[in-house]
């Protein structure tokens, strides 16, 4: 990982890996997406010594989609960790997670997500979500660093 | 205003709110938008008494699109006050102005906006990034109160 990419995706469920990668590089929204396979996993990536953090902001992702139930670390421990951390505090991070439950929802925004998304179960509603999120946050949505598309 | 909204636009260029209410009415993504003009008139419809905030979470919107270069209170201010409310503190905010400028869109993400959108000066554009973000927070995001579509 040493070219700069545009997507951190926080995701241990692999169907769904696989179809938000390849839904976002057949609509030629992104072919650079790393993916984290738990909130343990992204924590080191973005935070551990010589990491993302460390990197300047070029090298840390322009958008963030996180599940929230993870193995090992939960999603919302891992949203308060980018909040607490001034060189990750803005970047937007959508919650993308099958939890439709209120305090789910609630506790996101508090900690502070841009967004919240429950993913589609139906096939053809899921690559319609992805790619509308995609669009939005990387081509329609001004970033907090000055990166743009 | 005594029914519930979906989106409350503080907008002080006559031409944006109109292209704004008639995208979003003719792409059937709402037609209960409310204008406030200004950053005061913004302020007052939500937190003076009897004010928007006063009557609970169904009378308050689910989304707020805030220009930045405001009469009377600048929308960075209208920003500040809504997320120093518990009230109003999760209401997704979408700051959509004419800058670009670098310190406007770290002092939006900095102060808790959701997202923050560039009006392109293009006609076609414009419309066409209306619809996206009213899709987008409209329908695809869930949003903090449990209020859908």
């Amino acid at each position: 990982m040493t070219e700069p990419f545009d997507i951190l995706l926080v995701e241990d469920n692999p169907d769904d890996v696989e179809l938000t990668l390849e839904t976002l590089r057949s609509n030629h929204i992104s072919n650079r997406v790393e993916v984290a396979r738990d909130g343990a996993d992204a924590i080191a990536m973005l935070f551990d010594p010589g990491g993302l953090a460390d990197r300047g902001r070029s090298a840390l992702p322009r958008l963030i989609l996180l599940d929230l139930k993870l193995p090992k670390v939960g999603g919302l421990e891992v949203l308060e960790r980018l909040r607490a951390d001034a060189r990750t505090r803005t970047i937007p991070v959508v919650v993308l997670t099958s939890s439709r439950e209120d305090p789910d929802v609630a506790a996101s925004y508090r900690l502070g997500a841009n967004s919240y998304i429950v993913k589609p179960v139906e096939f053809d509603r899921f690559i319609v979500t992805i790619r509308e999120l995609g669009f939005y946050w990387l081509i329609v949505n001004e970033p907090p660093d000055g990166r743009r598309h």
